[in-house]
């Protein structure tokens, strides 16, 4: 069984928990194509790399021949935020969650395989379920099993309220699984307590319980906190190819491994393997490692043509390619959650006021992590690691860390 | 405003609590037809006076000119047992919720006038709601708030199981009050948390909240546990007028006026003190007031024909009406949980051994407070007060105490 062994190895790179792993060989095993299932909010359809790392997994999973159910909560979506922590959101509408789904599917079709992805609604089975068939959800589940996710545990606990509708979430998402009657889950490692629900409820129907499986959170451009768009750390799918390039070259070697583990489909594990050695016998260069990387990732949602202009602008624009060697280190304490730009050039000493700083930011001659910055106002938050340029040729690596 | 005084009066009696009174009276002062509601659970249509409480108190207000929602729960029928303890009961087909409906209709307008009641089925706005429509309920109340309620509060402390389900059950109840729009729901003393919560749903939804009116759970025949079927100590209001009105002379004097204040439609309060008077005087005979009661609930089932033959056949069954001066008293110990009638005649010394008492019951010849007894198995459960006959002349009235 050389092939479950191998098809196994590709599931679980990268990959949180499975759970469990012998029902997982023996899916494999089965040789039947499988039904893989992930879900995704209909509200932000506006994709990072961070979101990837669910959708690379899945598309390993169509490599391997089985058969993709990417759902789209709309059900959700249509009755408001699930959070119940912003309760003056608007629902969606019917209109805007189609508009979601829409710019979901050019989005994630530049990875997953379409002749092999099924688009999926939940409003198709849970407008059906009725009132009567959510009560009947409801009665599969106590509430002090509920309560012990961690979350809900923590705000029991600490007395922040918890809408009760809350609760049926994870009891949503689980039936989810018995009407997709799925034979795999995958979600975050934030899913799991609801990912597991969803196997009690299929044990409950009668259908034999999904396999479970998580992918951690992917950390953002600064090597520490989690991807995330108001964190600005993060790369968009639909950012311009410099700008992708640029940021990808700024990252450090640490973070590259773990970018190529989570974020590379065409670098095998065998491969990977081959390029940290060669790394650390000194016969490969990690700058030629994270250029692969970089233009593997623009080239999936720009084209192989679109990244390597991005390479060649990139080598262009640092005089060949090459980072002064001597780029000057600063770690700079902030006191406050976040400090303006022009402070933080001020204090790398890369620029002799704020309002030189801005002047430079308006002119375009500022850039951060390699891509050129516009905005005056930007705040950066601690702790970042950043690639600072002013002009051509001043440099300086920043280490942001929290206040005193 | 005396009539809105007088009917606040005819409303308080026997209630338990008025929630809140000052709006009850703006609402009688408003001079309209008020929406007053009330819910029945579809499942146990087989009434006993017990039940009657409420529905006298529903007459009451029809008789102060207002509109009665006698609301039949078929949407909780038809979703199974709400208290989860019983999880394998099957919920009801609609066939037999009707059946039940048609049975209820039956025994309450013998109460209540059809002309001025509207029968409704929360089915139909329950079934509009939809799943959406059920999460969005939900989201109107937090978990906490919902563990206030005291038998929850009981069993999730003490580690025993909640069913999420059953957190919608308040939810689904007030909302029922928004949907019927109701002025005031009635309800016993343990609905009272359920009664608020629709309330707030109605303040939510922009309507005036309900005023809240409980009433007292009836004790039964014994004059101490809840009247119920399955304590045995209940009349049934399709009971034959024989056994109902043999069954309402054998009550204590003491439950006699709380049976007049709480099921006599008849006797007003001003009348009802008169009566109390009297009998504190020695102007009236207690057997009496308590005939003249019996009389009146029998008429109200059987017709007054049947209530007057009821109690002529009494009066001719005990001598003319006179039971014995001198019955003994019995308290008779029970240790195990209930007791087989035989034993107890027994320890009464109305018999001479078990055998002889079956030999009797089959005859026809013992009678349990007035009322023909038929079957030999019957069982006996403490505490409870019991007027024993045995043949025309042997009497005894035990006092049935719980285990040492």
């Amino acid at each position: 069984m050389h092939e479950v062994e191998e098809a196994l190895r590709v599931i679980k790179r990268g990959a949180q928990e499975l759970i469990p792993e012998e029902q997982m060989v023996s899916l494999l095993r089965s040789g039947r194509p499988l039904r893989v299932k992930a879900g995704f909010d209909p509200t932000a359809p506006d994709l990072h790399l961070g979101h990837t790392v669910l959708i690379n997994k899945l598309r390993q999973f169509q490599d391997l021949g089985h058969h993709v159910m990417f759902l789209i909560g709309d059900f959700t979506g249509l009755i408001g935020d699930p959070s119940g922590r912003n309760a003056t959101r608007p629902p969606l509408t019917p209109e805007e969650i189609e508009r979601n789904a829409a710019t979901y599917r050019e989005q994630v079709f530049k990875i997953l395989d379409p002749e092999r992805t099924e688009i999926c609604f939940n409003s198709t089975w849970m407008r059906e379920l009725g009132a009567a068939g959510m009560v009947r959800l409801a009665a599969q589940y106590t509430v002090a099993r509920m309560l012990e996710r961690e979350d809900f545990q923590n705000r029991f606990r600490s007395g922040q309220p918890i809408a009760i509708h809350e609760l049926l979430y994870p009891l949503c998402q689980g039936y989810d699984s018995v009407a997709m009657r799925a034979d795999v889950e995958l979600g975050g490692t934030d899913q799991k307590f609801n990912l597991l629900v969803g196997r009690q409820l299929q044990e409950t129907a009668g259908q034999p319980p999904q396999v479970v499986l998580t992918v951690p959170i992917l950390e953002g451009l600064d090597g520490h906190q989690k991807m995330s768009k108001s964190l600005g750390n993060y790369v968009g799918i639909s950012e311009p190819p410099n700008e992708m390039f640029g940021k990808l070259m700024s990252i450090s070697d640490t973070l590259m491994w773990r970018y190529y583990e989570l974020l590379s489909l065409d670098t095998s594990l065998d491969e990977l393997g081959r390029l940290q050695a060669g790394v650390s016998a000194g016969t490969e260069h990690p700058r030629d490692c994270k250029a692969r990387l970089a233009r593997e990732i623009v080239g999936r949602f720009h084209g192989s043509g679109a990244a390597a202009a991005a390479e060649a602008e990139f080598e262009r624009r640092f005089r060949g390619g090459e980072l002064p060697a001597d780029i000057p280190e600063r770690a700079i304490a902030v006191a406050e959650p976040s400090a303006p730009i022009a402070w933080v050039l001020r204090e790398a000493g890369l620029v002799a006021s704020s309002s030189e700083a801005q002047r430079l930011i308006l002119q375009g001659a500022v850039r951060v992590d390699g891509a050129r910055l516009s905005d005056v106002d930007l705040r950066l938050s601690p702790p970042a690691e950043l690639l600072l340029q002013v002009g051509k040729r001043r440099f300086c690596r920043v280490r942001l860390s929290g206040g005193q």
